[in-house]
């Protein structure tokens, strides 16, 4: 009643489970193990003695003159966000009308067509190759289409498509290309520097998972300046609060904080994806915090129900005639291995 | 470029200067000039000790408990944002398709244009009578009218619709009435507890203004459990941080902070009024932390710059053939004796 019928007629995006904190080991949502650089607590804590009475800088200026010095940009390329999904928001906003076409491969992060539906536009899924590239159809201009998004690593496979073929694909697309960088920085590169040979081409970040940081909630793009300046009319006026801003500051400036954690990631992620190799898991070389996991026997729901009464919680995917298979975050150590070591208790069993 | 007609065309809200801490007194975006309740900090630091790694609770639990126990209504009739501006612009977006119809007072709130320019959809304002009543036209349903918001208080004026006529005029709509309480907490009286009288009453709060945490970004709503489960549907994911709300949580509970607060804000509201009334403007009685200040000799502009000039910021508002005037927010009794003092200098020089 009262409401949108497109809204009515939605299900509503629904995110991994979040049980209360110490209830479970999370390997569900690509959250980082580890705790964020110290620098930025201590960022929140300074800013906490000057007080919060006042309303934030509303361009998030101090975190873009940052982030613009780290990637080789200007700060007129960036613009900042209330986590990724804001940027998302925005995004879809600034370019989709209703009506309009939003393009997304699949299996992917299904948010981007919920982010679709809410704007009363239509969204075209364009299914992965087997070895996970992309078909040629993901190129194909359309009249009405308005934006492509492909997240790059792609969740939940953990795979990339190379630079060359992101120019090359945004070279064809009569629209925006958004690369969702959200696990960029556990691969082995990265395509910020793109948006200087394509303006088609729009990286979004996000510091919830290399940064440790998914409880802060700050995410961020690099785009031509005057992309920005359209976003910049789209989002809310204070879309980022005043501790956003000074603890993700704090946490990109801390550039040896995320080498030495990326490190610890990548050395557990070649464990996780060795041992589930060896249990028979068919598992693609992933590039991001966490590992893809089809077994040819199946039973991945069986498993992921089994590992949740045991305390610890996976995500369980089902995209129907793709296929289902169980997606596992790169976790401590010792929790990585207790997890294994109960899913080959289980497959032994 | 790429981007929809409807942004490009669009100017996009401006909100009021923020000059760097320190550069200036800020009375003009109506912040509290004192410290937030120490329990507010002492909860960020406890939750900081904890950790930011995982994502927060994703609709704010634990303060919907304490907002629902403090106003007398069920969790599931209050929902979170990132901001008022997150949810007046969930509201929107939930409420107003493309090429539909929002409706507003005039003048007031800037902002409820802009986000029905975002969503493609039209606005029409309706004059307040000269003695800031509403006239009949402000209820009139018309077959495209899909969201109508009444800031009560309202700003620039500070005056109230009384709970009486805001429930005619609920009725008489075909659509739901947003009554937007930014600055309730320094009124009268409320109507958090006409949305149980009629399902069209939607009541936002804010925790910018009476709470002294503009710089947190934390509103929030009452509604019907229904409409509220509709609007979670369009809010992003995660919309509100895991600072934000174990902050706002400790913000509510303190209530004896919120009434001390109040009583020094009313104190000073009091001598703003009398001596800027003394000073030969006309000055509507304020049930906000503000004042709107209207002389008969006019020179609003020149007034607002020269107390610019003296490092005295004050929101100086033209409204076209509805007239200019000069928002002055109430800040410590020392800060808005000054600034008065500047005034009087000016209109006596």
């Amino acid at each position: 009643m009262f409401v949108r019928p497109e809204i009515a007629a939605m299900a509503g995006y629904v995110p991994g489970e979040q049980p209360k904190p110490g209830e479970a080991i999370k390997l569900n949502t690509n959250e980082n193990p580890y705790r964020a650089s110290e620098k930025v607590y201590e960022a929140i804590e300074h800013q906490c003695r000057q007080g919060l009475s006042q309303y934030p800088n509303p361009f998030g200026d101090v975190f873009r003159e940052a982030a613009a010095k780290i990637y080789g940009v200007s700060p007129g390329m960036v613009l900042c966000g209330n986590g990724s999904d804001d940027i998302l928001t925005i995004l879809t906003r600034t370019f989709v009308e209703q009506g309009k076409l939003l393009r997304l491969p699949c299996p992917s992060y299904i948010l981007y067509k919920s982010l679709a539906e809410i704007q009363g536009a239509d969204s075209e899924e364009i299914r992965f190759n087997p070895d996970w590239s992309l078909p040629e159809s993901f190129s194909e201009g359309k009249t009405n289409l308005k934006l492509v998004i492909l997240p790059n690593p792609n969740s939940p496979s953990g795979t990339m498509i190379s630079r060359e073929n992101i120019l090359e694909i945004a070279e064809k697309l009569p629209c925006p290309l958004v690369v969702d960088e959200a696990y960029a920085d556990f691969a082995d590169f990265d395509c910020v520097d793109l948006i200087k040979k394509s303006e088609k081409i729009i990286v979004t970040r996000t510091l919830s998972k290399s940064y440790s940081l998914a409880g802060l909630r700050f995410g961020y793009l690099f785009a031509q300046p005057h992309l920005v300046a359209e976003m910049q009319k789209v989002k809310d006026s204070y879309n980022c609060d005043t501790l956003s801003i000074v603890a993700a500051t704090a946490a990109i400036l801390d550039q040896d904080w995320r080498m030495e954690n990326r490190s610890k990631i990548l050395a557990t992620r070649k464990r996780l994806t060795d041992r589930m190799r060896h249990l028979g898991f068919v598992v693609p070389h992933s590039q991001s915090n966490f590992t893809w996991n089809v077994h040819p026997r199946g039973k991945h729901k069986p498993v992921y129900e089994f590992l949740k009464s045991q305390g610890y919680l996976v995500r369980y995917m089902d995209y129907g005639d793709a296929g289902d298979g169980l997606r596992i975050s790169v976790g401590t150590d010792s929790h990585t291995e207790k997890c294994l070591n109960l899913i080959e208790e289980y497959y032994d069993g």
